[in-house]
């Protein structure tokens, strides 16, 4: 055993956060902060001393931030996260022995006794300090030690000692001696996107305003001031690449398709091409790229669809024939995932021997678009790719491009969308498309924002997908879709739709199923792009304030609120050391007019020391004065199902 | 990256019980059950198998349990532990080929669809499995791989795969590809008595039975049938060696003594020696290992303090002066455990640089001792000493002699009591001494055997100590330490009383404070060890209860029951998989006759179906016949505090 080891007497145990003992990294976003609590104690009764310890992965020194004891030996430090790139953090802590010296001596003299050996133990312990330090500490721990050895100076070295100076020196500067560091834990700062963003999904197919022809990337460029007009900043579409001919299938999911279908995009590659290249019928890449940069001019990006397949047509499929599992009669068993069956497409075969080959194609797929201005992806079904897979392109990409988030598509068990977020996909679509009555919605969010998933699993709110038309959309009118997304847009700081037939209210379903009829995944359609209508105002409102206001660039700062009546579900959003904030009640039934009263919380309303309150409602101008901690609320979901109120304390 | 992880589709996560992320042991004894729980799940849909792996430490090769799903991804296994020593465990899991391919077999021939591509992959799959295995199992595989490729043979391997001895075997032995293990943890199984111990504490100096002089080993010998007539397995006395002279304590912590004052055991050596001697007063050293074999030879194991400090006089001080921390003046300052000050101990200064010569001449004294026939140490304060000099001896010690026990004689805060249960003390004391109401013992006995503390914490129960008379004992009759005797000795496993005060009555106070006066710690006493009294007759009776029925050997099967009444506290102690059991219920209140309704818990009812039960109290042989949830109980503390009820099914 190491000396450094042997007199290291302080215990530093369950460090957090952490995930999964340190295999995985708590995720940030600049500027954000991370608390650190440890449990730290020392043998017997001499003072303890902590540092948070954070540096860039790959430094040599730590920056450090003092930590505090709470209560029981637990221990706060926080320090603010910077720029994005990987992080590491630490405890250290050790036995003070000059804070231990100084708490003895204070002791002693409070009970008058003689302090001629503590002074003189306290002039060693300055003079180690002294080797330790520089410039004017060094002079002053020196100088002190003189006086401390000096009898004829005793009131002044004990007055010296009992000085505020004295003790903030000697906290400022500490004595590290024989010190403990716990376990090194790892740390990624993301750009805020990460955290915070607006998503807005359309078939580009059907992007044209000519009901003679299919769409293209440049009826996509045509369509940009409509999704900024909306306040979206991420503009994601299904699969651009060529689409395969064979088992295409046809419309509202046929496995049989007629001449001249489209195709589901999702059945990747052709004769024409695979994954890096582009479906002649949307443009060129030329194209492409010019939307991207359209796009970005007005601050929005493109996601890109990330479908680790193949359509038996795909090129993959005669070059890599080693990367699909062949059957006894030479065929390969196509694609599921239950209880959809996708006879259009191949999946890969991730066991084979030329592995490596296999995912070094596919990073470059990422890349080959990263280098096209693509910098988030969403990636379609990683639940059924080995997590190692991805758990190894995450970090890849986490080196080479930190920029690029990746938004797991993963709609399946609770330990298995985790996982993919603990290997590193920067966002997770979510439960909250069959979360419907408040009480559902305040378990998810509690749990997504006070569990540990609160380091590592962002979710992203989205009322409908493709792929699914909730049992409570179906065949429903504006009130319906409206309390949904004000749900997904106040409670998550992410989240998305499915354009236009969200706002258009199209959800007719494939009866007894959560699907589209007619579904934009086999066919090509035709929107109304320019109406006006109620739910694009409300769109277009709400969005604007979550641009407006960073109490929606967080979820982590969601606090709900009892009410008296389950229909209306109440919510507040503020962030730490703000006197302002946000409240958000929804009414649940898109039916009738609910009232309830609520309850604003008690450390909310202590916090404010009975002072009234300004509420104004930024959906309607009305304002409201509050000085209770129960009030009235009443909404008619027919005309608006929710209030915003902007709060803020009435001085 | 290697290929055998780049191929493992399996995640295995959070394997439980684990310590600190298996930095320490989970301690079982030999025929405990370990359950062993992961999180456990592949990508995609394919079947996962898993088993538990286990092995004592040093050996390569593993056993293997099977392993099951409980829901949701949890998966649940288990194994006895054997023998004591050094074991290991970890989970393994693989996607399972051959049970995915007979999952989508069934599936396929339920639909009527053509089976005979699935056969011919049958066939590929046997074949590999074959290559696993040898003799019979070997035969079976190829043999009905040549089924399967046999096209006339269609029906009948139809029939093969659907049968029963067909999927039994490919159950039992398992195709093992790309498997994925766990973390590897630690598991020390360790002698029954870390368990199940019953201690008893007394001075030897006052076991004379003679009022003139002081007491010797050789009068331990002649209170041996004593200590075993009440039912005790665990004799443990204050330290045996030389005591030191100076600043030796009088009578009641006086901190001068008067001439002919024998001071403080614990103020270890002087210039008769240190650690390794016998205090002359007692006895000799053969006079010390004829006491320890006649103990042995009643079952009864002797206990030795282990109290790392010195006198003054020490020999060490002179020897080894840098084993001390020296101030300015030449002094050394004396030992404290707030509030208690040792004016006539000095501590010892681990962090001196020769702490390697300190460390093996402490563990050398611990070996002494074992090559004398002590396998039990009771140690003193050890969390006034480093917390990694323990986790070293207690490493020494498991490798060498790891029929060693050592009882942590520290009452601090709660993490620095659970630390040292960590780094390896079999037992600790608790603060049962101070957990007075139902409510209390309740919260507490959970806290011990329902979170992690179970599996590295045993909790030794004691009433009183010659450290501590608590309030509650203070100036008080039969019935308060009946029930503190009672409490102790059904609750825990292990548990201890200091003596014979205890079952004397003796409990007056130094005012103020929970200290014994005129303690044995600084004089001699002599104690009536003869009459018979209604509290020694409990004692036996309960000790004689305990040793008889293994419910009483393990704290981990505690069950509390609701009550009407909460100064009635009742429990039962049932072991998994057994049909009785014991119910037993306390009246916390020393003076008032008391009744209730208490409640079965409904799990145990559900598991005897309504059958009515029967009920035998071990102390008074009354009978009682039960066949409600909510059953009628009433207790006089002036007869007996408590029902011990053996609980049958009454068939």
């Amino acid at each position: 055993m190491k000396a450094s080891i042997a007199k290291a007497r302080v215990v530093i145990e369950n460090v957090r956060p952490v995930i999964d003992h340190g295999a995985f990294a708590v995720k940030r976003v600049p500027g954000e902060i991370l608390e650190v609590k440890a449990d730290i104690f020392g043998d017997g009764h001499d003072v303890v001393s902590a540092f948070l310890l954070f540096r860039k992965k790959g430094q040599k020194s730590w920056q450090q931030s003092i930590m505090h004891e709470i209560a029981n030996d637990e221990w706060l430090g926080h320090f603010i996260t910077g720029e994005p790139g990987e992080y590491e953090y630490a405890v250290s802590a050790w036995i003070d022995n000059i804070l231990t010296w100084h708490h003895g001596f204070v002791k002693k003299a409070d009970a008058g006794e003689s302090l001629l050996v503590e002074l003189q133990t306290g002039a060693g312990l300055l003079k180690k300090l002294a080797a330790t330090c520089k410039d004017a500490d060094k002079k002053y721990c020196l100088e002190t030690a003189a006086l401390f050895e000096s009898a004829e100076h005793y009131n002044e070295a004990v007055a010296v000692v009992r000085s505020a100076q004295f003790e903030q020196m000697i906290c400022s500067i500490p004595l590290r001696e024989n010190e403990s560091i716990s376990q090194i834990l790892p740390l990624v700062v993301e750009r805020k996107k990460a955290v915070f963003s607006t998503w807005y999904e359309f078939f580009p197919r059907s992007a044209s305003q000519d009901k003679k022809r299919s769409g293209t990337f440049k009826d996509c460029i045509a369509l940009l001031p409509h999704v900024k007009g909306l306040g979206f900043d991420t503009l994601y579409f299904p699969p651009i690449h060529p689409i395969g001919v064979a088992h295409r299938k046809g419309k509202n999911n046929n496995t049989v398709s007629k001449p001249g279908e489209p195709g589901s995009p999702w059945a990747i590659g052709s004769h024409l091409g695979g994954h890096k290249s582009i479906n002649p019928e949307l443009g060129t890449e030329a194209d492409f790229v010019e939307l991207v940069q359209a796009a970005s001019a007005l601050g929005i990006d493109i996601a890109m669809d990330l479908a680790y397949q193949c359509s038996p047509d795909h090129p993959y499929v005669k070059e890599h024939p080693q990367w699909f599992k062949w059957r006894p009669d030479g065929t390969v068993q196509y694609a599921e995932n239950p209880p959809k069956k996708y006879q259009d497409v191949l999946p890969i075969y991730f066991e084979n021997e030329d592995w490596k080959n296999l995912w070094e194609e596919l990073k470059s797929i990422v890349e080959y678009w990263i280098e096209r201005g693509v910098t988030i992806f969403r990636v379609d079904n990683p639940h059924t790719k080995p997590f190692i897979f991805w758990e190894w392109l995450m970090s890849e990409m986490r080196k080479d491009h930190p920029e690029v988030i990746f938004l797991s598509e993963a709609f399946t068990r609770p330990k298995v969308m985790a996982r993919l977020a603990k290997v590193g996909f920067q966002q997770s679509y979510s439960y909250f498309t069959w979360r419907q009555t408040g009480a559902e919605l305040q378990k998810y969010v509690e749990e997504l924002t006070n569990t540990e998933l609160r380091d590592y699993f962002r979710a992203n709110f989205w009322p409908n997908t493709p792929d699914i038309l909730p049992y409570y959309l179906q065949n429903t009118g504006h009130s319906h879709s409206a309390i949904r997304f004000v749900l997904a847009a106040t409670l998550a700081s992410s989240y998305g739709m499915y354009a236009p037939v969200f706002e258009l209210l199209v959800n007719e379903p494939m009866p007894g199923k959560e699907e589209y009829y007619n579904s934009e995944k086999y066919e090509v359609a035709h929107w109304d792009w320019k109406s006006h209508t109620p739910l694009r105002e409300l769109i277009s409102k709400v969005n604007a304030i979550r641009h407006e206001h960073s109490e929606f660039h967080t979820m982590h700062n969601v606090m709900f609120c009892k009410s008296d009546n389950e229909n209306m579900l109440s919510y507040l959003k503020i962030n730490a050391n703000s006197d302002s904030g946000f409240l958000i009640v929804v009414n649940m039934d898109p039916v009738h007019r609910q009232s309830c009263w609520l309850q604003l919380p008690e450390t909310f309303m202590n916090a404010h020391n009975g002072e009234s309150l300004l509420l104004v409602d930024l959906l309607d101008k009305s304002h409201y004065n509050w000085n209770r901690q129960w009030n009235f609320v009443e909404l008619d979901p027919r005309l608006v199902p929710a209030h915003i109120f902007r709060v803020k304390l009435n001085r």
